[in-house]
């Protein structure tokens, strides 16, 4: 189920937080990646299909330096592999003592025109990450080369991430609030409703701003309020 | 107990960090709220009367999205009955997994004229709460809705935020360190004792920047560092 | 064992993600001070010899206010004898409930030509320690005076700090994803080391710019990426 | 509504793993007390409506140890006026760093034929409070006087306890895994509802013992499986 | 690589501690898996190959109380799967705030004759577990249903738990101190240098009560040590 | 300042919790050893001077196994030189990852009368210590060589133990509750008074078991509560 370019650009012009409100109002209540927060903020809303890495703890014998010759190791085997609009998801186990990436594979991944990184342990090369136009996501610098802590042991399988389950295919949005997870199913009805939302909320905001009350006008129990919104968005499709 | 002008007008002018050293010097270990932090570091000092709001953990048969329809739901009530210029302090039990508040609830404060907002959780939208010119603090950005889970359900009651005892009517100073919560009764005397150590901690400075040890000078143990402030102060208040 | 001028140059050429590898082949994987962050990224590196103060819990009957009345008080007596150069680590036992130190004190080390300071807690001031030209490495802002949980008690032992080992004279490189402790006696050949491999990585994030896949050229497995290597070597060094 | 003696003599006979599967059914997956856990495990389940405590962080000047001569003080007034049957719940802010009570006051709660008491800090005096016949739960023990960290500010008021919600009238069952908080409104379908699950389990688990695979028991979805169950059943009623 | 029955004996005779010793002078840091207490301390120790089931954070939709009914649920399957004589290894994340398993589970394992079972979260029903002659190993107590927060999406990969690296085949040894993670092919060589250092640390011990210091003892740096071991080793075989 | 005989009879008659409360009396508010528990709860109260250990975080270089062989290791030699009657008290920087000591360093304090063992991180082979007369208290059980995290390396200088300042020869005491740390110089008049609070608080027990209510009893501010006690205690005297 391949993700429409008319929900990829919906999605763009939307919120996570206006999206895990859509997400709760289904019943989802644990679709944000918990902690990982955008190394840059203010860059535009990363959009795209999960693509990911699962990492477990690193055993010593299994992790030394010349592990990276071998050019299946599953690290920069997925680097390679991502698909272009992809977002690249990371199962760190929320463990940043130890980098999940740095700065050569994330321009790896720019270049291969993948949107954005997502990890809940911590990069290095942290100035670097951040100065590429791909958004990034982590919890904390770990400036340690994965090894130290972690093996690379999947791709592409689902995974936990920031306490998120992380299905491959489900579809991240991530702003300057972190990243959600939408399931790969309702990423059309999500991105609609979302669009939706955010035009009321542009409205409220507005209307906030000129000093009126949120009572009655956030959510719109007063009946006028749905006029005036109706009246406004005539306007502002003219 | 009213927060007198002369005093508010005080407090804009020392540290969070000097208050606490006079709260310290009467036996208050305990004044800081733990772990919230700017938005965005340096805005003018944050200073007002507590005006608080209690969260509990959120039972899903209670918090369903249609919950604010209801026009005395805690949350939307407390935010448009903040008293002007007063901070609106929540108790979110120091979870930042879903949202304190959101930007429209936020913004709505701001044109209601009120001093600040302080969560020992966070808040969601965090590029436009950010954005305002009225300060901010939480811990981490959180794009659920708060109902995730957080049911609002007192206002205006002490509470604990970041660790620290709220009482409603507490004076909140709020700078790029964080916040701290003077008792009501102290803040003249707080306020006045911090605008001295201020101006002492102004000429410090200036002397550590020329060069001089900070041993008999920070605290002014040397009698001749005591002159030489003396002398400091009066040319400065020409 | 002084640490020459000539590795303190090289030392401020490579990131700390290089110096934490090129540790981790000797196998130190515990070097890298965990959660200490620069309180304004962007400086220079930090390059210096480790002078440390240890702090234990504080207990109220020894720690009233007037303690910094004693020109022996550990902490004033480090901030003066510091040496010139040398990086300031403070073991806070990773808690920044209260401050390692102060904008004064920073301000007096940055006068006496220290070159940083670390704390695996928090610093009060911060905005005017971020804003000095010396940089600063810490957990988060912690407004409350050092007194209220922390005592002075040793200066220049062997410390633990953010879970690293760092003895006096190790030498501590910080950049924006924070401080790694080298072993003293490793300084120089980490300091070649990591400036080879500084270089080779400059050359391939240019290859990778240029669109060239990872596998086979980092590590430089393809024969052909060492060649490549060279020969950009030689033209960058002409 | 009061808790019928019938459904308190069910809940008595079924588990918290059992009552929370049935509230999961009904949406509720936050019922669990966490963290707190029987001071002596082994005796009989717990069951009552709750009766709450509300601690807040404490303020140096308002608790001296000269507050408990107030009659009025709420720690002592609520344990002079919890009503006979209930659960004694202290929500402590999940800190153990100071006691929720002592065994002096636990005693008393016995006396007075309270049915437990639950804290999600800890006890101080923890032997003799294991060695009442009223179950207790907590986090781990607390010697320190509660007024080190915490103020009983509120009587009876909704709460959280260990991440749970707890209004008021609640039911509290506890056992060996701790303790679960029924909606007062749902006790006795819950109560109805474990009984059914608990005999089914019973079945179960005898025929597990007899060596039969669980694909098809548990749950029955082998039809063979309930023709067995209701044959059980009919012999163990005889 | 399977484990040989007179490994798997002289496992039975050594405790973890022994064994993370043996794997530390291998360079092994990382063996032991964090946190994993015996529910019930005093059994036989446990040893056996790992079988791993691999849980992600549970998604609303995907894990109502009737997935249980399809007989291929990795739970489940796992359950009625794992071999006679090896330890089912739980990855949980580390989360105990919902069941990782059950008593009827457990008692299924159990009559299939699996050695124990581990996991890096909590139990239910911990009382029957606790009870049964098969060892078993968790964080703390977790009464709800492991669809809470769990989904069960793998059998049998390569898993973290408690922070410790697990492949299948690995050997599992448990005693009171928790369990020890041992790479498949040094099982052999680990079980005899830890008999070996068991027999030691026996003599050593029966030395230490008859009053000799532990210098030169233990280790036996002291010649007349080893000549002491010599004799008390052939007394006892004798 | 030695500990009188008086002083330690008396104290080995009273609770940690009576403790901390005199303790709080005189500003106090940290002097309980937070987090670290009995190995097996029940045994004598444990009262000893404090004889302290410091570990720092291990670096691999320094800490291979053959360490030990060095008879002037500061764990071994800390073990050999501590003396009769005091309390061993090792500052692990709350890490229970790695082993603070075993049974062997257990037995040989317990053979040279040391009066009991605490850390704030883990034992390893924690069946015997805590089989053992001597008391040892610690976080949780740790089997791992100490030298995979911690490096021993200062003996008898004031350190952090759960958060509390230790001083050498401050007085330990630990029951079922942990361990109070009691400075020095106030041994006796803690001593003194505690066994005063004890005596009241059993005679407040004993008035609570026949039905008494706690107001105006505990603490006696109804004047017939202070005839009763006087007249309680002068029957129990005789």
């Amino acid at each position: 189920m391949a993700l429409k370019p008319a929900t990829r650009d919906k999605l763009q012009t939307v919120s996570t937080a206006t999206i895990t409100t859509a997400l709760f109002k289904r019943g989802f209540r644990n679709q944000m990646i918990q902690g990982a927060l955008p190394l840059r903020p203010g860059k535009p809303t990363m959009v795209g299909e999960a693509y990911t890495l699962r990492y477990m703890p690193a055993r010593e014998d299994r992790n030394p330096i010349s592990v990276f010759q071998n050019r299946a190791h599953p690290q920069r085997k997925a680097v390679e592999e991502c698909p272009v609009g992809a977002v690249f998801v990371i199962d760190s186990r929320k463990d940043p003592r130890a980098a999940s990436a740095g700065a050569i594979l994330a321009t790896r991944l720019q270049v291969r025109s993948v949107a954005g990184i997502v990890t809940d342990g911590g990069f290095r090369d942290t100035a670097e990450i951040a100065a590429l136009v791909m958004p990034s996501y982590h919890v904390r610098p770990a400036a340690p080369t994965n090894l130290t802590c972690h093996e690379a042991i999947d791709i592409n399988v689902p995974i936990g991430c920031g306490d998120a389950p992380v299905f491959p295919g489900d579809v991240i949005v991530g702003d300057d609030d972190g990243c959600v997870v939408i399931p790969a199913e309702l990423a059309d009805v999500i991105a609609d409703e979302a669009a939706d939302m955010t035009l009321f909320e542009a409205f409220v905001t507005e209307k906030v701003k000129e000093g009126r009350s949120i009572l009655g006008l956030y959510p719109a129990t007063d009946p006028q309020s749905n006029v005036d919104f109706e009246s406004w968005r005539a306007t502002r499709d003219r």
